[in-house]
């Protein structure tokens, strides 16, 4: 088996629970839910509900309402697209975007005029200027503030909740991408000034692929950008005001819908806390073995507190696909390289136009994995 | 175990084989697909190369570019939303369609100004009246065509093969919402002619949830209405103009596309056309046995021929939901009750407010199940 260390991609395996979920729901209970007549379509509504109400909880939004979705990046697309724009109104986001929120963002710059303001980190400290960011707001006050909780190439962590205070003192609609982070970073009294906070069910959730969506305290109303079928209000030829069916459309998943419940519930089972600091501990211990090594470059801050279990690195003299390449082939280990789908990050970090190597570390993997990948790059390096 | 006749929202059970896929791929597979460096992605790109190529096949298009999506709802979106329409632009469509195209036809129109027209159906007879819109189509020329493949209330087929043909003498747009047709009833030489095809795969494809989408001739472009990332190209912050990552974006449901790779095989072992003799042998021993009640009412034409395995009926004396509850509570019979998300059709059946009652059929339904129906209608009336 090799070894994988592509978990910002997805977390790999599944655990135990999610797998038995996902298949004794294709056996026993793959049918379609929406007020249906019958038992089996009342329990997947019932498990529907429990499952917004453990999502819910794992990110601390007590009242919160939690819209799912097929994926992240789609409900990225319904919070972004959705939000009533003028032209001209100030976004700020990070450099260290995803493109299902840079592309999105670029989207709207084109067609409704939004203007883009980038939020100010220091590019070698990797240290969010704060001080900075409030001057800027002070001068050119923000409509809204857009920025991934932890950073998918670098596993930066952004300090939201001091953000989302600052946003919240102009009114700003404040979103979070928690692709990366949520529920390992869970959010604390933050319902209040997050309005949407988005999450993926396949990776720090580690539930299946197909489930995803985000929580909002309703504030903000959206437009939907998505039309069909609610399996209520269905007279109605347009989309129904009601939440969840107003952007909830088409058959539910109920077999990730599964899958995902179990996830919440390996989740609680296991510790938040701790599956963050395994996670943590393997990435200092790597950051602690590379750096014995002189040709290898990581894009770290100076505090290790301030990353999630996600390292990217380059190795002086190699191509990132290279060094990927070689890892995978000679020492069967599973990383992901190139741009990551973030290229303003890598613009930022100076890693165009080949990328870094990325490490992303999951529960599953062990401290001999990080032992495996310090001596691989060892001996790539002295080769 | 109760009798499972909801198979028009969602083919249950599943084949063993999609079963088994999705099992397997969730304990050894289920990673992010796209370009990775390592066995496992590649493997995964593999599988979705091999799907697409699969859907195709089953779906007649030989040179077709099959595009994946979450679900039917979103492809059709992808497709409706982004076509390049003009102000006053009129679009056909039937009175039979699922609200997944209704309600965008609305936001169309409500929107950009598109004139939505009408094709004909006798009401009574649930016959299409070809020789009527030819002479519509002659008199307001069409844009565009709308059209599902079989609706998913009275399990009609639309003829079209014929009305893109006629539709193809205009250069108009040709969609097909195969959601309840294919693969049953493969489209012979219409790859011409329709210029997309949407299809869901855990319907009439027999496979899991989160996967679906639509093939294409290409010649139509589209524009992209998600954003986000493509796995490929990831240095631009426009989507990328290549085919499929224009409009695919987010990470692979790897799982879900095993399972309907899976669906693709075990269609072709067991052969569709076995599969839809045996939905409608079903579907004609009901309307045989149902006819001898004079107080239920059925919306069928008279050649059974033009249907599928889908029948919606009503009681004399009751409500849909009624009757669909009592023979769930009763006889452990699962129906679907209601509108179906198919108001227009329902106005059109004259079964507004409360629908009908909706049987559908699929493989693993036998003859004792429509025997079992049978009977408790009966026993319905006489009490």
């Amino acid at each position: 088996m090799d070894i994988y260390l592509d978990n910002a991609a997805t977390t790999f395996p599944k655990p135990e629970p999610v797998i038995n979920a996902v298949t004794d729901c294709m056996k026993n209970g793959a049918i379609n839910a929406g007020r249906g007549a019958y038992p089996l379509a009342r329990k997947a509504d019932r498990l529907i509900e429990a499952t917004r109400n453990s999502v819910a909880s794992l990110l601390n939004y007590k009242d919160g309402q939690v819209l799912l979705s097929a994926s992240a990046t789609l409900a990225l697309n319904q919070v972004l697209l959705g939000i009533n724009w003028n032209y001209g109104d100030i976004i700020y986001t990070t450099s260290l975007e995803h493109n299902s929120v840079s592309r999105v963002l670029r989207h709207l710059q084109d067609t409704l005029g939004v203007k883009i303001i980038t939020i100010p980190i220091n590019a070698k400290t990797l240290e969010y200027d704060l001080e900075a960011l409030k001057q800027m707001f002070n001068k050119i006050q923000p409509k809204a503030v857009v920025m991934t909780h932890v950073s998918n190439v670098c596993g930066l962590i952004t300090p939201v909740k001091t953000i989302a205070e600052m946003a919240r003192a102009y009114e700003a609609i404040v979103v979070v991408d928690g692709a990366q982070g949520g529920p390992l970073l869970p959010l604390e009294g933050v319902q209040e000034d997050v309005d949407f906070y988005i999450f993926s069910g396949h990776k720090t959730f580690y539930g299946p692929f197909g489930i995803a969506g985000f929580v909002t305290n309703g504030k903000v109303p959206l437009t939907p950008i998505i039309f069909g079928g609610t399996g209520s209000h269905s007279e109605l030829l347009s989309m129904p005001e009601e939440l969840p069916f107003r952007h909830e459309v088409g058959s539910s998943n109920i077999v990730a819908t599964a899958g995902l419940y179990a996830a919440c519930g390996w989740l609680q089972e296991t510790g938040i806390a701790n599956i963050r600091e395994h996670e943590r501990d393997l990435l200092k211990r790597t950051v602690e073995g590379l750096a014995e090594y002189r040709d290898v470059k990581m894009f770290i801050s100076n505090n290790l507190e301030n990353h999630l279990g996600t390292l990217s690195f380059t190795v002086e003299g190699y191509t990132a696909q290279e060094v990927g390449m070689i890892l995978s082939q000679e020492f069967r280990i599973s990383t992901r390289t190139g741009l990551h789908c973030a290229p303003l990050a890598h613009e930022f970090l100076g890693t165009l136009p080949h990328g870094t190597v990325r490490i992303g570390y999951g529960f599953f993997n062990t401290k001999e994995d990080v032992e495996s990948l310090i001596n691989a790059v060892g001996i790539i390096i002295d080769s």
